[in-house]
């Protein structure tokens, strides 16, 4: 049991070392520059130097995880981390003979994957994410209310427009497909004049939807300004009310507290004295 | 009487009631759905059972506004808020039969703004909604020059470009959607390229055109952004004098007043003491 | 010599009239639409009518600006103002008789023109302008480093690009106005594609020019908003201080000043009766 | 030696006199103009005449940086600003004789980068460039997430769509033009439209590529406006701890030190008073 337990502190030596971190991140590159590389055209040689690097960069992802998961204490703690989880599926579905024609595609398409693999090795893009995750939530309310705006123009556009153009507007998928399209102002205008052959007024169809879209699209990003402004704010807030205490204990040591404390203590003092005095001088009156 | 009374607390019980929100809301989204379903080829038997669905979620919502109105205390009450008059009109609008091919068009549109009844029924999309409308009181003047602008520069285009290019500059109307077009960047410089042919200074009409639509429209955003920062500064400022108070009396009990009041007592104490002193000596003395 | 004076009065009072305000902004508002109309075909008698109402607008417009400088003092104050002068302008143009082919485009131009005396009219119009014109110098320096980067691409692009596309490329100007298309991303991808096929790496040069011109555009306009609130802070802040101290002055009326000129007080006449306790006693002693 | 260090004395007065530097931006802007003008078809005099000119303006450039640099110390500090050896290198470049073809497209291009020395004459734009320059690191990870998805986006279109479109998707640096092309919305519904006849559902892979794309790409610019605001906001405050004691002092001279001394001083007089009459009486009361 020592023995396994002293494997275990080397395991989790070998986790934590930042020599090992960095040669994670290169092998990930050269698994990300092998993705690329494998796009171009290449010569028999190169596409099986490619398959043997593709064996190694596979093998090492293996031995990466399974020394990250033997350094953790348990397999549950290993999985609560979804990048982990994420991590496991990338290497044990590259795992998988694949050589057919059909699953070729998908076993490329996985290689592809294991480039995020960067973003769960590198700390700030980690960070980045969240902040990116934490942001969707706030745009809840509004990508209802703009799915239903799309929705609606989607189904008005597909019963007056289907007749006119069936591959812009045949249904409302299509058409929900073209709103957007026209939400970018891509070619906006060769839709536009096309229904307006048949019918003329239909421009108010696009120009009501491009205003609706713009403004909500807008006010949300102000919105978004404004919200991450005010949460910022408040940490700044809550962070100044810890601080400044102690800056203004370091700076001038004379608060009110301190003042309030010699002002009592006059005020005992004067208490005292009057006693004294309105007792004292009538005895030395007599 | 009492027996009405008895059934409208019913009737309001069931209107405040979550799960019959709840239970209108997916009524719906299901008519939402049935008109993007209508939107595609469909068998005949798929699209009676639609016809069927349509009929019971009329009845429906016909039933669903009857007992909110009955709910309510008269019907002048039920019709002072707005979606409520919206609920009415597209209801009472969906029970005329029309069945003829030009009233059909109509019916459907009004089937898709049943849509819009989610805004109504879930609140903070309503809230989202109101946030929305008074956003636009603050962009009225700034949407009347950018109107004069486009006016002009559509009087002037039509005036110039008019014998250039009659579909984009045939008249002021057409081509203030050609300045729409340019504004939005949508293959504005076939339009220039045509007009330089003849006018070979042109190109100055589009470029001064966008520079003046982007800049008012950047100047319009950042005003909107800086006046809602003020607003919400100024609850927050709002918020705070009123809670500062409290937090200061909670956090630090020795306040400027408390300091006043030792200090005036400190005060009154010399001063007796000081009468006391400058008159009793004197009687030691003689 | 009165009745002048009197006369004046009566011009001034017209011209302070907010029922003549309303009207002249209304007769604007009928000329603008009387130019609007005229780029539609009309029939004879509707030009005949339209060019009736010019001629009534014309001398309208001659009318209220005698009016407005006969109610000014002298006619140096009146041609102080940028809008009198502006309103002058358009309005002696407009007198002169252009009949012939040439002079009636530019006649009609003018004509248009007058619509910008809404702006004139309207004073919160004239607030926006005055804004935005004041938002102008803050983009100075950017527009020159702006300028800077379409001149040195413009130049390379001209000397590179002109041999594959004289249209596009042919000299600095017309350059310049291609890299405009490109800022605005108007099918930017057709002049690239162009260019890479003589020059394969010639999408450096059109990224790297994207790349530049929307980061200084982004910078200028995150600077805009930056600087906008600062001054608008700053604002407040002066504001805030002249009323901050009648705001303590009236909810607690105990402040900093009052407390030292008590502590003064307290201070003399402790001074007083050390004084006279340290020499009373002596004599009382011996 | 002495006549030396007046020369160079001579010099620095030169360098820094503001007409000579005038003089300098005056011969920049000519060499701009020059270079503009050499992109227009001329006459074989006009082509002279600019030669001519071009001479006249590497000589002085020349003789500019020669008294430039005899006006420094030593050449090591002269070398450590980056604008002299930027200017260095385009004033020594343009010495070398340049008549092939090859070398003359070289030779002008360089002639270009001339323009850029206005940046270094004036001040205001340099300060531009260093803020411009200061915002990069701001954006480092934010480019690094935006690359890996480029990345991804690229190596997943060009093995899915490489035999529908060689020439936009035929390999990953292609095909990541193409996503940019993408990304600025740039004829994107052909890109998409060609791709979807042959994977119908390749839409997702647009409209989910323009999301993410849209979404950081806001996030980014939110994020720096938040930061820049915040840094603002951290040197106002920071500008305010400085001032905000003086103005305070110049304005109410009764500040919190001030109180406590004389508080102090109360407590001392006190204590002295208190000694000084429970002692005193004693001995009058003996």
């Amino acid at each position: 049991m020592d023995q396994a337990s002293g494997l275990k502190k080397r395991l989790i030596d070998i986790r934590s070392n930042k020599i090992f971190e960095l040669f994670v991140i290169t092998v990930i590159v050269i698994s990300a520059l092998k993705v690329g590389i494998g796009t171009y055209p290449l010569g028999p040689k190169l596409t099986a130097g490619l398959k043997v690097l593709d064996y190694a960069v596979t093998i090492f992802f293996l031995a990466e995880i399974l020394i990250r998961m033997a350094a953790e204490h348990n397999l549950k703690r290993f999985f609560s981390k979804g990048w982990n989880i994420f991590d496991f599926v990338i290497v044990t579905a590259s795992l998988i003979p694949i050589d057919e024609s059909e699953m070729a595609l998908l076993g490329r398409l996985l290689r592809i994957f294991r480039v995020l693999r960067l973003v769960s090795m590198i700390p700030e893009l980690q960070v980045l994410l969240n902040a990116l995750l934490q942001a969707i939530p706030r745009m809840g309310y509004v990508s209802l209310l703009m799915f239903i705006i799309f929705y609606i123009y989607g189904a008005a556009g597909s019963i007056f427009f289907a007749e006119v153009n069936p591959t812009l507007w045949g249904n409302i998928s299509i058409a929900m497909l073209t709103l957007f399209r026209v939400a970018t102002f891509e070619d906006w205008t060769d839709v536009m004049y096309e229904t307006m052959q048949v019918y003329p007024l239909s421009w108010m169809f696009y120009l009501s939807f491009i205003f609706l879209v713009a403004f909500i699209f807008l006010n949300m990003m102000i919105g978004i300004v404004i919200q991450t402004l005010q949460s910022e704010h408040e940490k700044i807030e809550a962070g100044e009310t810890t601080h400044a205490p102690e800056m203004i204990a370091s700076e001038n040591p004379i608060t009110a507290p301190s003042i309030d404390a010699r002002l009592a203590r006059i005020e005992a003092r004067l208490e005292n004295l009057t006693d004294a005095l309105t007792t004292v001088p009538r005895r030395s009156a007599t």
